[in-house]
């Protein structure tokens, strides 16, 4: 059986959110049409948060009456609140992604609340945003480890994923926010959350490749069943409330990775290196992911 | 059980033989006494090569004769031929590593022979260190993809290993000289070798991190059963008979990924970034492994 891996692209969002450098609302229209012209499905594409708080994602709005719709292709926006909820609604995004911090420390210093606020939020959001007929994703971050606190011990994030799988969301994904996951955590907190959701919910898992373990820990949630993947083309990204988080894994790592291992994504290596190139000009920096200078596999 | 990683340093080796920057002999040897002090036990000191071919290796002899000796650390010289092999053994190597690439076209520009060639020569030197008493590797390059040829099929790898296995060596290494293996490829080739060799022979895996897939690579490895493998602190390295090769798997990177996998490999990571920050300002440039800048887990 071949198994399908879907990959999200959150580079408009996540990976454009930590950089100094401000791409403006063509380029982002860019960036996104670039993804979908190398077979993105899903593209994340800013968040609806307080624009003095990440001034990087000001024209979440702007950027969603910009984007040309094309057929099977879904926009996301990642959304805290209730304001940016509406938003995003407003805005027309298809999925909207909820984001709720494994640990009161960095879930305060994220989006100013504890963690079991963040949780109750999440629960109105997610019906708030069904009722509108909006695909829903909560994504529980820090799920590996915690800049602040460290550990986050197995049962304190069955606690909290036991409180986003009461909210009912259509996805839940596992965000290793701060890159610190090694491949045996994925194992074992991926098979965590499919015991807590009974497989009635899909899974999700957002890596970071912050310490060279992004690629293996695709493969561990492959292993383990769990084919949806965010990634970001060039491995652009980081979040602005933790320290030395660096870029997400690379979208054209895990492309190469895939189309090696026979696992379809259905993603063009060259469109998405080309898509780097453009991206570094833009950004006026080298990005992490590899694959534009390594080159495919040699011919 | 408790599986140990033992980690084969070849940053003295395989790591500057690459570099722009050459080290002096005094250096070389503060790198190798880092790396003993942060616990390595097998270090691959240098090549005993032509140094018109190599100048980085040109003083592989006088390395050797100014290295302090430390119980129950082996270091070894790789070689090509039967100068290399004098050399090396007069020089007081404890192991040698004989290299044959598995493809004509590359074994042709990297030691100026063919392949079947390379591994008469192999059988000659492995038998010849043998009787000198010393311990034996002979590691097969480009077994995951060849620069020039692109694919190495199953049969050609089987062809290879099989003269090699014939060859006597008491250590068999696969080479991914390139960075072009995914974990799929590990598996299938390290089984490969292990019904070549009948599991006589211990496996031996030295990875590249060009396109990202080292670590992935190294947990395929462990997971394979195949727990000797060559790393370079920071990740410096390449071939310089290969196109774009770029680092060996970066050692602290697995160091990290091992110990948070509960692994032990009897490795220091802070001693290692340590060294990575010493190694970075001798040769002038920023050094490929993450962990230097990534930091470990979060305390």
């Amino acid at each position: 059986m071949t198994v399908m891996v879907d990959i999200v692209e959150v580079s408009p969002r996540d990976g454009l959110q930590n950089e100094a450098t401000l791409l403006t609302t063509a380029d982002k229209v860019e960036l996104i049409e670039r993804a979908v012209r190398a077979g993105a499905r899903r593209v994340e594409v800013s968040s609806f948060v307080n624009p003095s708080r990440v001034p990087q994602m000001a024209d979440a709005d702007e950027l969603m009456a910009a984007l040309p719709r094309h057929d099977g292709v879904r926009y996301a926006g990642l959304v805290m609140n209730r304001r940016g909820l509406d938003r995003a609604l407003t805005a027309g995004v298809d999925e909207i992604n909820v984001v709720v911090v494994a640990t009161d420390t960095f879930c305060g210093r994220n989006q100013g609340m504890t963690t079991a606020q963040a949780c109750d939020t999440a629960a109105v959001l997610v019906q708030a945003a069904r009722e509108a007929g909006v695909f829903t994703t909560v994504t529980v971050g820090a799920s590996f480890g915690c800049p602040f606190e460290g550990e986050v011990p197995p049962n304190r994030l069955r606690e909290v994923l036991t409180r986003v799988r009461d909210a009912g969301p259509d996805e839940l994904a596992l965000a290793d926010t701060i890159g610190v996951a090694v491949p045996s955590d994925v194992t074992e907190r991926l098979t965590l959350a499919r015991e807590i959701t009974q497989s009635r919910t899909p899974l999700r898992l957002h890596l970071h490749d912050t310490r060279h373990t992004g690629v293996a820990n695709a493969v561990a949630a492959v292993q383990a069943g769990v084919t949806t993947l965010d990634a970001s083309i060039g491995g652009t990204g980081g979040c602005p409330f933790a320290p030395a988080a660096t870029g997400n894994v690379a979208t054209e790592d895990l492309v190469y990775l895939f189309d090696r291992m026979g696992l379809p994504t259905g993603l063009d290596l060259e469109e998405l290196t080309s898509t780097v190139s453009w991206l570094e000009r833009r950004l006026g920096k080298q990005l992490p992911g590899a694959l534009l200078r390594a080159g495919g596999f040699p011919a």
